[in-house]
């Protein structure tokens, strides 16, 4: 049915102001990513302002080709910023996002300080972009693992809805850091050319090997803090407070990009053509699931992509119901796991 | 309560007579392991036979110190074997095992050619040793991944029986062989250095990579050949014609030794601690589950290991009922996925 009733032009949408932006941490694996999203995506940046630790100030990081000069982290240093992103530890985001909320910036925090704050909105734009209108001067931006299986899971949600979640992570070394990267790398040429090597960074040996997440582990539950964020973020991002939810994470020898296996529950039976389609439309997300040439998602191909690939898409044979598909899924930590949530967090408030 | 009825002697048990022992790949990662099987564990070899392909044929293998020729194989070079193990392709071992039991050898080959036939016996000596006694000449050896996480299950299902398993693997470069192995190293190192590389043993880039395994993938169902074979062998491997299982098979950068995720759940409530002391009462099992050391099981502890480390043992949070367990668990492919557990077999056999 065509519709006549309103035949105005579509109103032009006033450019948005340029805003003063400032990078919290801005040497780290996640700040020097989120300056790349802010450069890529055109962000309007009237000024862009750099921080980082007390080493490495004065020296500069470059943005949209000229230097930054680095600064040090003072309550009074927020005043005229617009929009900062928090891309540093829980202790330095506890310290000083107050300061920078009270000269009247808007925040999104990389880090775990505010996330499950009842007041505090923690986004994925794709999933519950409508959740920042009730913010109060702080965007959590979510483990990289919540952030990155909500996507998979938010558009199968919308057809059937969802009952149980296991996961088992696949997770980079980016997760831990530049210097963990650093450290994957040092330590498998190390290896190759039989040096021993000590770990300073990880717990563990990391050439050729894996091992559990090296968050804490909870002495009474098992879970390891990893874990006990990722479950606890998915359900408040899709707003699902009683889904049940059971995962594994596990430091894989990869750089940047973390994988999972989903086995999922729904309420009714999935037909797996119906899920593809379903993950087919989604924004944010790229169907890669060639059973012929047997090509799936890999970290090589999600490193440095902005979608999350989803792939494996198939029935769970162990749940005979039909309700219960499985699949697998890499994307980038650093992308959406960190840093380009975190600026399309940001052009929401522009 | 005291029994005095048996009084007498342990019998002496007669030593077992020596056999010849014929070894059918003996060049590649899986057959090279048998001979440091049957060396470390002093199987009581006659005379040791090696058979390898064409191009290998003239050449020498060490066993005891003393260079082994290497022979091609033929039906009639059978002729005086006792025990036959096989580490070649299924297409192999079709065309001489008949000869070899023909000839009058038992054969244990850990090819899938012959693993589902009902006649053939399929082994893990810990779970279900009795059944090679209905055998025929051949016992089948499992796929890796079957053995490995049969070696887990097992004891916790001598406790509560076990309903249904949901399993992601994280298997390393050795289940593709030796060529895979060294591709593995050769491409981490080109990426280190800057250079190009082009896989030719597996089809995906490897170096600080992973892929879902390279088996082919059922058109149909989505399955790949590697998780349909662990499926079907763990069931009958167990006995369980009826068990629930969904597998997920995921190759990482490692290079021996495999790790699971399990997400296990069983026909009543079961307690951490009793699963915990089930496992730690089980032969070829050994519990590393330091929570507050995080420190659990990893491949760089499980290769070159007999046991299969067991750890991360908690309750499945995802199922409110209590019967549910997680754990992850590492076990050398080389070994108890394959050369071990033949050689084991064949220790039946003597």
């Amino acid at each position: 049915m065509n519709s006549t009733a309103n035949t105005s032009a579509a109103p032009s949408r006033t450019p948005p102001r340029a805003k003063s932006v400032a990078v919290i941490g801005a040497t780290g694996a996640v700040g020097a990513e989120m300056l790349r999203c802010l450069e890529q995506r055109n962000f309007p940046v009237s000024k862009l302002r750099a921080f980082a630790s007390e080493r490495s100030v004065g020296r500069t990081v470059q943005f949209q080709g000229k230097p930054v000069v680095l600064e040090a982290l003072t309550a009074a240093a927020f005043a005229g910023v617009d929009i900062a992103l928090f891309a540093s530890s829980s202790g330095v985001s506890r310290e000083f996002v107050p300061a920078a909320v009270a000269n009247g910036a808007i925040v999104v925090d990389n880090s775990s300080a505010f996330r499950m704050e009842t007041d505090t909105p923690l986004v994925v734009p794709e999933v519950n972009g409508a959740a920042m209108s009730g913010h109060r001067g702080v965007i959590a931006n979510p483990n990289c693992v919540a952030a990155i299986i909500s996507m998979a899971l938010w558009p199968l949600h919308q057809r059937v809805p969802l009952r149980r979640v296991i996961a088992s992570t696949y997770q980079a070394a980016s997760g831990a850091g530049a210097a963990a990267m650093a450290e994957l790398e040092a330590s498998t040429r190390a290896w190759l050319d039989g040096q021993s090597f000590t770990p300073k960074v990880l717990p563990h040996p990391y050439a050729f090997n894996l091992f559990s997440h090296n968050a804490a582990v909870d002495a009474v539950s098992g879970y390891n803090g990893e874990e006990d964020k990722a479950m606890n973020e998915i359900r408040k991002i899709m707003n699902l407070p009683q889904l049940r939810i059971g995962i594994t994470c596990v430091r894989v020898p990869v750089l940047r990009a973390h994988s999972m296996s989903l086995n999922l529950e729904f309420a009714a039976p999935f037909a797996v053509e119906d899920a593809r389609r379903a993950l087919s439309e989604a924004s944010g997300v790229r169907v890669i699931d060639d059973r012929a040439r047997n090509y799936f998602p890999m970290p090589v191909d999600a490193s440095g992509a902005d979608d999350v690939l989803v792939g494996r898409l198939r029935e769970d044979v162990s749940d005979p119901s039909g309700c219960s598909l499985a699949l697998f899924i890499s994307g980038d930590q650093l992308r959406k796991g960190a840093a380009l949530n975190a600026v399309q967090i940001a052009e929401q408030l522009t």
